[in-house]
């Protein structure tokens, strides 16, 4: 049983997705007798504690009551109550195991590692940051059965079946940030907005690699308001009227040193994780694709294959660069999972 | 129980697997008193029907029992048992029906289509062969997550796992004969044989696309004895000096006329279907597998995709050639399925 309300607190926590960053997204269920007497969770990043929120629901009183929650949080609000059992998921890595302490000194019987690996992986996002102070990097493509990412005159639209091209909506509800080169806005100019039905929307802060800042103004990723932000990586050469135009626009400008002529990943995420980005998530091309595998960056991979046919030794792949020689220096992933949806199928998987 | 009855049927028939072609695959299982008590199949091209092997094998008599068999066959041998009822799963595209009736008009009960579907994938070589006179042809290739063949230098030993390569002699021990181009011949040297343990094997014929036969001679492929033949598809104007080292070899010719200095798929499942080849499958390298595409003379594709990633714009994709300049053109596949093999997937689907 405990671990069918270790799921709900992972379900409900959920809710909070795209809201909370950098915090971690958090659930918690009161259960009594068998019976869920109350749940909460982190609504957004200033809002009251999953706890709390919990405390405040439960419809009986928390005599013999035990709460489920999936990390490891701030107990001190749970200590004014009479819970005396507490399941935690899996530690927080900076608290490190503190909280539960001070819920032990407290004579507060405590369970840790129920569905430890869902709760880690509910939160990588947040442990990773945590531990790096950079963003977790996923990446996402689609691409045909014979390996392609658009055919030879740039059209992808559209390699997917809508409900993978969901998919890449849940993902982006779940970043910070959202990343593409230069050339995917000038060929595709997308909006790099979160589209979804039926859920409250949060648009990830859009990342446009831009070393000149050569952009053209009127494209979607410049239609800036408070929701929907822009900010351009260039290099610290970038021309000064180039800079001027852009501002204008209302994006911002992060600049930096040039190293062998082109802007390094790792400068990048640094200065990313500086401004509070938890997670990033690169969306193409395949040369922008193929420096942050370059650069080991990446964390998390998601692959679509759609059973569709293209050909073309021209058409355009999902990593380019320069790519390795040998297999044997392949990057392999691990964790791998599959999910199938409709006729494509999602490959999963990390990297260590 | 019937579907049962059938799955068994169909499983033994595969016994026969690489030994049949032409003919289909047939197996035949006698049930009475819900207890099998007499199995056979079709074990090469020459030997006994299936039907008699089930007949022969019973350890009861056969009064009031009951023949499974997943394709309409020559039923003269059942005739002359008491043998009443009979369960049929697909017709034979040859026969059209008219052993069913002949079994009718002799007051045999019989129940058509319990597992339609099934038995005709199973013999989905037979059926295509017996209508079009062509080989049916399979292609199958294995990528990296990033949609490369090989890396920039060839290199593509190995991207699968080892049980998704088992797959690939499974395949091999199917089909009548299996295709590579010149390219594949020179950069791999591949041997294009079955590798399986624990069965008997048989190797297809070997068929080399090499317009002018620009093949080195001490090649895999010219290793040739009476299990290993070898198939060479050449231009009408080869040079004669190069035609007789070939044949030296013990190898076979068959010249085609260019058009539009090609050889054209059309006219060489032409020529190979007039040879008895029924099964085709063409393992690459991608300028083969374009102009198949190309052609449309493929029906069945088998991708297998690694959860790996290599990069490089100069890197081998799976399908080369010119291919399409819009989305809408792809060939898109249909009964579309998916098997997991560890960390790989295999997607497969057909081209209508």
């Amino acid at each position: 049983m405990d671990k069918n309300y270790m799921l709900k607190a992972i379900e409900i926590s959920k809710l909070g997705s795209g809201f909370v960053n950098p915090k971690p997204l958090v659930g918690a269920i009161i259960v009594k007798d068998s019976k869920v007497i109350g749940q909460g969770y982190l609504k957004n990043f200033d809002s009251l504690s999953a706890i709390n929120m919990a405390i405040n629901s439960a419809t009986e009183s928390l005599d013999n009551s035990t709460l489920y929650i999936n990390i490891e949080s701030d107990f001190k609000e749970l200590l004014e109550t009479n819970i005396k059992n507490v399941v935690v998921g899996t530690l927080d890595p900076i608290k490190n195991g503190q909280e539960i302490e001070t819920l032990k000194t407290n004579g507060i019987s405590v369970t840790l590692g129920i569905l430890k690996e869902e709760c880690e992986e509910l939160n990588e996002i947040y442990i990773h940051y945590s531990k790096t102070n950079t963003p977790f990097v996923f990446t996402k493509w689609a691409m045909t059965l014979d390996g392609k990412l658009a055919t030879k005159t740039y059209d992808s639209k559209w390699i997917s079946s809508d409900d993978s091209l969901k998919f890449v909506h849940h993902l982006r509800q779940q970043v910070s940030a959202i990343m593409v080169g230069e050339n995917t806005v000038k060929q595709d100019n997308p909006m790099l907005t979160t589209r979804l039905e039926g859920i409250k929307i949060s648009n990830p802060l859009r990342v446009i690699l831009s070393k000149y800042g050569d952009l053209p103004l009127d494209s979607n990723i410049f239609k800036i308001d408070k929701d929907k932000k822009t900010l351009i990586l260039c290099s610290s050469k970038i021309q000064k009227s180039k800079e001027k135009e852009i501002l204008k626009t209302g994006a911002k400008i992060l600049k930096f040193e040039e190293k062998n002529g082109h802007l390094d990943f790792k400068d990048i995420i640094t200065a990313l994780g500086n401004n509070n980005i938890d997670s990033l998530y690169i969306e193409g091309g395949s040369a922008v694709l193929a420096s942050a595998f370059e650069s080991k960056i990446v964390n998390k991979v998601y692959a679509a294959v759609a059973p569709k046919i293209i050909g073309g030794k021209n058409a355009i792949t999902p990593v380019s660069g320069n790519g390795i020689e040998k297999m044997r220096d392949a990057i392999v992933l691990n964790k791998v999972s599959h999910e199938i949806i409709g006729n494509d199928v999602i490959i999963k998987g990390y990297i260590s």
